[in-house]
């Protein structure tokens, strides 16, 4: 998608560079990360330089790709096995991390090429999901449609497209007239923050919205449809996602508002056969209490918001239970929210 | 209610000095202002030093009275009307202001004692309203109850007790076993900065929650009950309160947990029939982008939370219809949100 005007995608391979948006420091600063050797790209998935399952499983390819390439000819097993452990050790529980490096390692035991090749396929892999999500997903838009989302499913973390974007960026390509409600999406603000940051580089007409507006704006027939990434959808449908998502299924499907999940195969746990068995990360108190920002001299603070002595909690994510979902949208179609049509994506 | 260990009114008068807890610099600082004058009360109110329906009703109560006491001889009926129409004009859009002020200006047209004594008449009257509801809504609240709140209708808004809070306050002293989740109620945070401030200040044990957290902790059973205050209550019992209220009574109701509004009198509205009547405030969009707070060292400061460029929407307030509603709790008993019941109210 466009940043200032130029097509970027969130990561990307020149040579034996390893190339990735600085997502820590957005939207205040807009800044490259390059990565001349598959230790730069373990930093960087650490640090959350790059971050999104299709970011971080393509930064992984490349990452397993740069090991061969630069790989000791008289230690070269020792080197690339030891490169693998040490990727996968960068972010344990990314799924779409370890299926990389499995596939670009295998790749490499053919031939160096292999390995390379393996690795722009993966990157390949996850814009081509974006963009068939995208068409998929924009057949449900209709002129004038005013759209919500929630968090960021964008670009950023799918490398291009995006998830729940992509249908959004589709519909705005093909000419449709469309306005998107931005949630903020407290406590980390990953609406406000980046999705909103990708809607202005795209000049997609867009608002940022507080959580606590949505059934204001539901209520009042401002919302036409609702689309939302996620981080892991279970065999019968149920749906993990940042939190704040499930508050907003209830209130859609009060007001009869179709609402979306819109996720790449990658996302689908097929070992997992109902939402209650997806355990959910409680995070550090302190990303609700503590807010970061930069001040009218443009330096960066992190200011206490909240009353001094209290405390917080913190849940990351949520899970929707299939029966508020509309449909999940997929590269290979959009199907119910059920075991039967889960299952049948496999085939 | 205390504030470190010693008990407060958040407005009180003593000679001819209107004293009110600085509530602009809250939960950072905890000062009291001095109003020697009627001026001076006119100036805390209008720039918001103290805040709240009972509280705006007792300062101009007292500034009114003050008027009274410090009025020359000869310019009497000139010095005390003057003042009337200055307090006014401070919050044109609050009702308890507009009583208050006729009420000891009437009174004070036979006496300045009758001034005096009608202003802390109405003083009490705000403490008495709020220890009631604390007494019939504690009935509702069992021994080992979760209550979510929303926004900040504590004492610090009605004088003591509160309207939402005064049932948590007589539980505690009642020595129920008992724990709040604070809704920190973006984007103005008065849940995170208010409420959370008085509950500590009571050691009552509580929690803040991320607005969004509402159908996580719901869907979770760790919320037995939930109270409410409101701005305006309209006759056929639909209840506007700050924005996210709905959006709370909403995924309430989907989980079968009482949602009760807490609110005086003073906030019902016989003359708008319906919420569908109740305008709602849109305000500077500054205030969902930007957020203050106190760095390590202690210094204020203003920082931008969004992407720069990207604009947000700003709804003050969400009406919630009365079928949203469990019952209303008044200080002359617990209520249905209907009209039988409401109009009951004026008997």
């Amino acid at each position: 998608m466009l940043v200032n005007g130029k097509h970027f995608t969130a990561v990307w391979m020149e040579d034996a560079t390893v190339y990735m948006i600085e997502q820590n420091l957005l939207p205040f600063e807009f800044k490259i990360f390059e990565a001349k050797t598959y230790q730069e790209v373990c930093f960087a998935i650490k640090t959350m330089i790059t971050r999104g399952a299709g970011c971080v499983g393509a930064a992984a390819a490349f990452g397993m790709a740069q090991a061969f390439m630069t790989a000791p000819k008289d230690k070269f097993t020792e080197f690339t096995a030891k490169a693998r452990k040490e990727i996968e050790a960068t972010r344990p529980t990314a799924k779409d991390l370890f299926t990389a490096t499995k596939r670009v390692f295998n790749a490499g035991m053919i031939s160096v090429e292999s390995a390379v090749k393996e690795s722009f396929a993966i990157h390949q892999a996850y814009i081509e999901a974006g963009r068939r999500i995208g068409e998929f997903g924009s057949r449900l838009i209709k002129n004038g449609f005013k759209i919500e989302t929630h968090c960021n499913a964008g670009w950023l973390g799918l490398v291009d497209w995006g998830s729940a974007l992509a249908p959004v960026y589709t519909a705005f390509h093909e000419k449709k007239d469309i306005f998107v409600w931005v949630d903020e999406t407290r406590p980390r603000g990953q609406g406000a923050r980046l999705t909103a940051w990708e809607l202005k580089q795209e000049n997609i007409p867009h608002k940022i919205v507080p959580d606590n507006a949505g059934a204001y704006l539901m209520s009042n027939n401002m919302v036409d449809i609702i689309f939302v990434g996620a981080d892991r959808i279970a065999q019968n449908g149920d749906a993990a996602n940042k939190i704040g998502t499930f508050e907003k299924a209830i209130v859609a499907k009060s007001f009869g508002i179709p609402f979306y999940i819109c996720a790449p195969l990658s996302t689908f746990d097929f070992d997992c056969s109902s939402g209650k068995n997806i355990p959910i990360e409680e995070r550090d108190q302190n990303e609700v209490l503590y807010q970061s920002g930069v001040d009218r001299s443009g330096n960066i603070h992190e200011v206490l918001v909240c009353s001094p002595g209290s405390n917080a909690i913190n849940p990351a994510f949520d899970v929707t239970p299939a029966e508020y979902i509309t449909g999940i949208i997929t590269e290979k179609g959009i199907i119910k929210p059920c075991e039967e049509d889960i299952l049948s994506l496999l085939h």
